[in-house]
């Protein structure tokens, strides 16, 4: 029985989400509970596999469980054994097929800034402080022009090891509430480390350091080294990742490498 | 110079706000900083004694410095020396009697409970998880009981010293937002382990564990014993204190014990 799973991770203290031998991983962790708890060793499959330090709220991941499983029990004993800062919110039985990454339809990250005051004990292991105030209506801007199809080779770490650089940007958007700044990002994809070199770049332009035409300039076979900083890990989550519903069907898309 | 400061901390990892020897708590941590930044060995004066595990979001509190502190600095090394999970948000100078306990007018509390699903990765050190879902208007209407001024007698621990056990609660809220079950109440003061007992015997009811009608019955007189569960300190937030305006002037009233 295949099994679709939504996963919540703090990143905290984590080695992200891929397995790599000798530091602790996400993935590790979850495949570690499996086998104690169903007896089975399989690879989990993932929707977005998080660098360290960054967080999930509603991560999918998937894997094959042993057809009399007991799902209920299943999702208690991974519970109880996956690790501090690890839930697994549900399971669901799905098509033998499923894969979490390559069947999404889109995704989207959040990235969070607590601006304009001292870092907070309560927010200091998920945001990005910055003392300095920032303009919304300019980081509003710069992110608007993001939206729609690019190249955003610009934004993306040198070991990034994706075909094509081209994404399509369906949301992006800056919001505040009191001292928290919140960039919400959806795309149907994303290259290794884009919402963090995103998000620094729109820091940059916000602060001085980069004039506002940049970041179109950028979308438009720029570099990396003309983008800006690349923003902490520890202000990123995963928010939510699209499927699409049960029995509807789409026209064949091209799908990014 | 007297001076007021607003202090946040989680406190995850703490044990509570008053000086112990051989532990760490708050008052410790916060006296040695200012020993460091200012040179001044002095008593902290605090609006709430928070118990350990207990969080604060506007706790206030008072000490003096020499008179020509520069008081933009402190705030940067305090800061810099108060250590993880605490945070100095602001400093002001205040009169020289002020006392954070005596002159504060009420104390809002916060009290969190991460309700109908396993517990969060992200609220884990700050809330309370109950499984079992709990029914917000049996929740709201035994909170509404509570507002007035009663004989909370039955709702402090045993080591609580105050000698009056009576209390004036202005505001007693449970609001729900997902998964997420907010308890705010406003009084005048609180004995020790109030908002918890409050808390847990609320939550006794909802479950079924206590009758409705004993929250009234336990404001004329009742005893510990017949209250309910003393929730965990780890979803408790010390959220406010309110102060008269300056130059505000109030009639004499008379202050709980």
């Amino acid at each position: 029985m295949r099994v679709r799973a939504v996963v919540e991770y703090l990143g905290t203290g984590w080695c992200g989400w891929q397995a790599q031998p000798q530091v602790p991983t996400i993935q590790c962790a979850l495949e570690k509970a499996l086998r104690t708890a169903a007896g089975v060793t399989t690879r989990i499959a993932v929707a977005g596999r998080t660098d360290a330090g960054v967080h999930a709220h509603g991560q999918v991941v998937a894997f094959n469980v042993p057809e009399a499983t007991d799902l209920r029990r299943l999702l208690a004993s991974l519970n109880a054994l996956a690790g501090r800062g690890i839930t697994v919110v549900s399971l669901e039985p799905t098509h033998e097929a499923f894969d979490p990454r390559r069947d999404a339809l889109s995704r989207t990250y959040q990235y969070t800034i607590l601006n304009g005051r001292p870092a907070s004990p309560f927010f200091d292991d998920r945001s990005w402080t910055l003392y300095r105030p920032l303009d919304l209506d300019l980081l509003s801007r710069t992110a608007a022009v993001i939206v729609g199809s690019h190249d955003f080779a610009a934004f993306r770490s040198a070991d990034c090891q994706s075909r094509s650089t081209l994404r399509t940007v369906m949301r992006s958007q800056w919001q505040r509430d009191g001292a928290i700044l919140t960039y919400t990002v959806t795309a149907n994809a994303f290259l290794k480390q884009m919402v963090r070199s995103l998000v620094g770049t729109m820091v940059d332009i916000a602060i001085g350091r980069l004039p506002e035409e940049r970041m179109a300039a950028l979308l438009v076979g720029g570099s990396r080294e003309q983008a800006g900083q690349t923003a902490p890990a520890k202000g990123l989550t995963l928010l939510e990742v699209a499927y699409p519903r049960d029995g509807e069907v789409r026209a064949p898309r091209a799908r990014p490498q």
